[in-house]
């Protein structure tokens, strides 16, 4: 039993040393149809997070949209963001709260509403506005399926909501996109 | 309760030959979270189908991404189509076949490959590839949310697939953009 369990160790430890990052980003040779509860998930530093690219830019060659399965412990929160694509987003189990600032116009995003999200609920982010979203209920986790068009996405994080828009900072490639991110050849020529 | 029952379908009948085509296609008013169980459903003259436009072109005003949610019969499909837009799948609840015809070089789609599609798994059609989805499970609905880029959505629809790709008739705006879909006004001019 010990020997085995050493094996399993071994073979695990193994196959994580050998497999090379390019097979989580290869773009072949995956099935057709995949079972989501097997897809790669990772909290990318973010605690209370789970986030699995369902279909990608970067792992399944997407041009145009992209899916996202995120899971937010209670008390866990995306940053404040913006970005320039549409996005949407399906609650699929918990609830929470959505801080938007929709005066995109102004120097900053100022104070923000407030609105509750709730299992079986949908919403969509206006382009550019800045949005945060919560998991606002301490009994359960926040689960959500999140739609962006023009990915990979390229996100600009606030610190607070009185940040001048044009102090926040580009994240690109964002966090789930770091390892599978290749400079496109057009741009290395450039370097 | 003979009054109430009278009263009642009056009251329904009112409602519906009252309420105009713009208040479920009006763009504005609508708040910003919404309960997807309150949202219009509809089997648009297709047995076994329920359909809701989750988020949309002509309802929401999205430019870039579309989604539906939608509920098959056991034994009900999607006419043999195809498009020029990204389509993901996301399987919630049953399972079924997805029919696949790969070969999009050819005269006519051909004998098309047969995926198993459960729930909790996913799937995404490559761009002009004809295929249908059927629940080919007799016990149970297949649901399944559909994500389309560059929406309102343009399809081609073939009887069969020895049907040649350039005989597949083009049903736009399709049978859920029917209502709310308005010609441009750049091509009204054109009229």
């Amino acid at each position: 039993m010990t020997l085995t369990l050493l094996l399993l160790t071994l073979f695990t430890f193994s196959f994580s040393a050998i497999a090379p990052a390019s097979s989580q980003c290869s773009i072949t040779g995956l099935p057709l149809v995949r079972n989501i509860s097997e897809i790669h998930q990772d909290n990318y530093g973010r605690p209370g997070l789970s986030h699995i690219t369902v279909v990608g830019s970067l792992m399944h060659g997407m041009k145009e949209v992209e899916v996202w399965l995120q899971t937010f412990a209670p008390g866990s929160h995306t940053p404040i963001h913006r970005h320039s694509c549409e996005e949407v987003f399906i609650v699929l189990k918990g609830s929470g709260t959505l801080y938007l600032a929709s005066d995109s116009n102004g120097k900053y995003p100022g104070k923000p509403e407030e609105h509750f999200v709730f299992a079986n609920s949908t919403f969509h982010i206006p382009i550019n506005d800045a949005h945060q979203l919560w998991n606002s209920n301490e009994q359960e986790d926040l689960q959500v399926l999140v739609v962006i068009s023009r990915p990979p996405v390229k996100v600009f994080i606030y610190e607070d909501w009185s940040m001048p828009h044009s102090a926040a900072k580009l994240k690109f490639p964002y966090y789930w996109d770091e390892q599978c991110y290749q400079v496109p050849n057009n741009k290395k020529d450039e370097l």
